[in-house]
């Protein structure tokens, strides 16, 4: 990296290499640039501004010595094509989601997150403290790479639909843009789902090409505009209880790394983990007064026939996964359920009972 | 091991100093070595260890150019003087909880957590995006010093009892150890509200002296051994819904440091809020499975009676914090429980849903 740099800046004119050895102050000599590039359209409210910060931070507690550069979706590769990116020397970082390459491994859905799964803060308890890392390193070492925690949107919404929804029978058919495998959830529910990138919602749903949509959650959605379209707005999703970000670094560069800046990379990866899920925790409630207030949207949730199926869906693809050919995935699965059935019982038995004791009892 | 041995056989003669002036590197001239007082005990779970490792990480991310050397509660100064040890320059860096201090402001009993207020990911929302950090620079500037989130129990438990509670009349003249603003909720409530640190609550427990205790959470408590005294454990406790540590700082120091170390401090800090919230998410549940399993302990919820009751009360002190005489109490005071106001309806709108959904129809 630094020769090609060098033999770059040499090639222009030997005035610009002779300049720079002669002013570089000792420590600016192992200063390094890397190249982040994202699955993010630039400034995307809580995730894209997310990259942008975490890259700038790096820079910010390096001192420069390592500067990151961030490259939004489409600038230097396609958004889907940002690992890849990583794997073949186009950029040294990439700023995106594991569940985007499940063509790799089946495996990386749990550290994006999957149906009725885990929220952001057992993710967190799983990836740090029972195992998670260690199985999700192993799914990354065969690509020569390195994962970490980068981000959380928390708990997403249902999706916008036209009409309010009674029951299984009102999702038959539907054609609800829903990714990944909350689509196929919703597939197994009965609905027609349709895969598209944000910007062709709004024209498919004003068309009628689409009947209903999901994407993240108020703080990104206010923008989209589906709120002119559809007015009902269903929360929880109970297929993206929490979608997590990933920074991926080129492991061998990584590896490569000072041990000050190997640590400050992973430290500060954390640091903006609690950074975008407050920002969404604080956003989005924001965004939603906003949608009920000033656009007349109307809050539902989901009928319990819908709640239910959903829940026999997703068992039955967590089920899939825990009986994967591929031994990998497997172990993964097996360890992902054994965490959920531990952490959840902290969630369920201790922070749920609170507030809905503050919901009960507690006005101010 | 080896060369460890070398410097120390080294260290008798001359040769040492000699070798240490011409070996050091230009960049480990400007090392600089700071004291972190902490309010745990050594090896204290979740937060003594969290004290230490943030020193840890903030000496290795900095390549030892900013080292730091922890003192636990008592090592250098008794715990509850650890902030006055920063403002004094008895140390740099002080590990602990913003509510020890209300005796300088009532209003710091906000960045810690209080009866019935925010939840852990409301505290980050609210103090990171809401214009909670920048009052809480305000009353600290009052000292000197500057403050950071660096940690959080989550919600803890209600406490040991000997006998189930039916009613508030079972906590009349109860003699119940429970600090704090917790504390002052239980007074109002009946019970006769007893404070002591850690150690002594066992021997007063099994002597009589406490009919009951509220320590933090399982982590915690299965180490002190309540559960041979008193078989029955609340939760939650809503007077404690999350603990949030703080690294305090000797403000003029922080500002002299280079501004990457400033930033490495700071983005640390935040790693760690998130690395001890994890801790407590999977430890908690381990070890509340260890109490119920080996111990024989009976999970107990409090009667709606005593919710409520504690509801009341809450309100009734967060109401004195809002009319306080300190105008700036009372800013951070209507901050707060404006931003609870925002924050809360997601919890209650789309977190709590899903995990309640989740409970009901999905078992694997």
């Amino acid at each position: 990296m630094e020769r090609r740099q060098f033999l770059k800046g040499a090639a222009v004119g030997g005035v610009a290499a002779a300049a720079s050895t002669l002013a570089a102050p000792a420590i600016a000599q192992g200063n390094i640039t890397w190249r982040m590039v994202t699955t993010w359209p630039r400034n995307f409210p809580g995730l894209g501004v997310g990259a942008q910060r975490l890259a700038d931070r790096i820079t910010a507690a390096s001192g420069g010595r390592l500067t990151v550069q961030v490259f939004s979706a489409g600038e230097l590769v396609p958004a889907l094509q940002s690992l890849d990116a990583v794997i073949d020397g186009t950029a040294e970082m990439a700023h995106g989601a594991a569940y985007y390459w499940l063509n790799k491994s089946r495996g990386l859905a749990f550290f994006t997150g999957v149906p009725y799964g885990m929220t952001s803060r057992e993710l967190t308890a799983w990836v740090r403290y029972m195992g998670g890392q260690e199985l999700w390193d192993e799914i990354y070492d065969g690509f020569g790479v390195q994962g970490f925690l980068s981000g959380d949107t928390g708990t997403q919404a249902g999706g916008w639909f036209r009409t309010e929804l009674t029951g299984l029978s009102d999702i038959q058919g539907l054609r609800f843009r829903t990714p990944g495998l909350g689509g196929r959830v919703w597939e197994m529910l009965g609905a027609s789902v349709v895969n598209m990138p944000a910007g062709e919602i709004f024209p498919a749903l004003q068309s009628g090409t689409l009947d209903a949509a999901e994407f993240v959650g108020p703080f990104n959605d206010l923008a989209l505009g589906f709120h002119q379209i559809a007015k009902n707005y269903y929360f929880p999703s109970f297929t993206e209880p929490g979608l997590a970000t990933e920074l991926v670094v080129d492991k061998a560069k990584y590896q490569a790394l000072p041990a000050d800046l190997q640590a400050l990379v992973r430290d500060i990866c954390q640091a903006e983990y609690d950074q975008v899920a407050s920002d969404f925790a604080a956003n989005d409630p924001r965004a939603l007064q906003t949608l009920i207030n000033q656009h007349g949207v109307t809050i539902r949730t989901f009928p319990d026939e819908i709640l239910e199926a959903g829940a026999d869906a997703s068992k039955q693809l967590l089920e899939e996964l825990l009986a994967s050919d591929d031994p990998l995935t497997k172990r993964v699965a097996e360890n992902y359920v054994e965490s959920l059935r531990i952490v959840r019982e902290r969630t369920d038995g201790n922070d749920t009972l609170f507030v809905q004791a503050r919901k009960r009892f507690f006005e101010i």
